[in-house]
């Protein structure tokens, strides 16, 4: 099976589609990637997207590559969940197909193949360091909305693994919001115990974060329909306050939760993570 | 009936999807519109896609809208055709809704509504202009595929509406490429004089340019997979060198079709008319 299923040049380097086979999900995943100018080895960021999403929302809409050229980073965008007729799914936007949550689940159905942490951190980083002129080592992660919760949880779960974390609009607190509790009891189950390591404003309370990384950026839009009933970012800046993490909480008026938004700052994550990875 | 059905801010200025009803489609329109931040008047560009495009495509995926609000420039971005069930259709991708040609069709079943010539430059042009703080009078236009046809042959059309004009990977010469022949025929009918004045190349040959425009810009990428057989952009430049008019044609390696490629050079398009609308 080829690697690559479509290639484009960008902005003097090149966007390829990709797909291999995942031993976390035991499904053919999805992914792209960017990589600059040059014959690497590159840094790279991961960018995890939000509800509904795949590995083509961010590459054809956040106008990244500009300023990713620029930088000379690599951006690998994975997937939101594992697909396909024998897989899992529900109804709803929100639970199953292109709503994993980052997470590996543990209870029926779900836990045969969504293995999304383990797929991201393990045989996602693998494949693209394998195939790709990747720097390894220090990594930056960052995503939007359910994929904001993604990389903050994955990044504060495994801190070893990454060097920078920021997010758009990110789901901070999931045991406290009405998708992450959909997600977590469906996913892992009614246990407020294990939800708190799902949960970035949690993680950090209990120390998970613990002088990892300098700082945390975060950009929220003030017009976003979301902010407050799913995604709460004041409970993140309490958690860094109590912790003692230094978080950059970017409140922004007139933005909503689209990719126009995401857009308008994408350039200033890039810069954010190219200082921290290097 | 509300004109903006959806709005997002942008780089400090906003985008906003609209509807209104035509007079030369007789059909409810739909446009996307950029405004940079400010009250404006604001000088402007009108965007024409290629096949299957809606106002959707450029304003999505070009990430045009840094640049154009650095530059003060608003950009309107209109659908490809007419639509709905009531308007004639081709089930193929390259005749009827979503390949409108921007032109007026003069052949049944095509001629009731296909008027996407006098829908952009007498009733968009109007629309916008009156709902929205823009600066009439001298108009950039631009466009992609079939959209670059479009712009080119418009402004050499109407050359007192349009400061300014440049194209990616036009159709140059629709009489002498297959998807050309096919549009004009349906739509005008196989009448080669006719055809002339609805293609950029003769155009030039016949006089249209006329010193208008001190310069046309093009891009093309060398890695499309249409520019044998569709495109053709030595037909435009055979046609501009006989007829005195400057053509900076920039033949780009490596790049495709895609709007990976449009991303990559919009911003010297948009450089190109702020300089000449103002």
């Amino acid at each position: 099976m080829a690697l690559i299923t479509a290639e484009h040049q960008s902005f003097g380097g090149r966007v390829a589609y990709c797909r291999h086979d995942s031993k976390a999900t035991g499904t053919r995943m999805r992914f792209s990637i960017f990589l600059p100018p040059g014959e690497g080895p590159h840094p790279y960021v991961i960018w995890l997207s939000g509800l509904t999403c795949t590995e083509d929302n961010f590459t054809a809409k956040a106008g990244a590559f500009r300023k990713a050229s620029r930088l000379g980073l690599a951006v690998v965008v994975p997937d939101t969940s594992p697909r396909g007729k024998a897989v899992a799914d529900d109804p709803e936007y929100d639970l199953g197909q292109g709503a994993g949550f980052w997470l590996d689940a543990t209870r029926a159905p779900w836990a045969e193949a969504f293995q999304m942490d383990t797929y991201v951190t393990r045989d996602l980083i693998e494949k693209v360091e394998t195939e790709f002129p990747l720097k390894g080592g220090r990594r930056g992660i960052f995503g939007h909305s359910m994929g904001g919760h993604g990389a903050l949880t994955l990044a504060l779960r495994r801190p070893e693994l990454f060097a920078s974390v920021s997010a758009f609009a990110p789901i901070v607190s999931p045991s406290r919001t009405p998708w992450g509790q959909k997600a977590l009891t469906a996913y892992i189950g009614r246990d407020l115990g294990a939800w708190r390591a799902h949960d970035a404003a949690a993680l950090i309370e209990d120390g998970a974060a613990r002088g990892r990384f300098d700082q945390i950026l975060v950009d929220q839009g003030e017009a976003d329909p979301f902010l407050e009933e799913q995604l709460r970012p004041r409970l993140l800046a309490e958690a860094c306050a109590g912790a003692g993490q230094r978080l950059d909480l970017r409140m922004r008026p007139g933005y909503d939760h689209s990719y126009f938004f995401i857009a308008t700052f994408v350039a200033d994550h890039l810069a954010f993570h190219a200082e921290r990875i290097r």
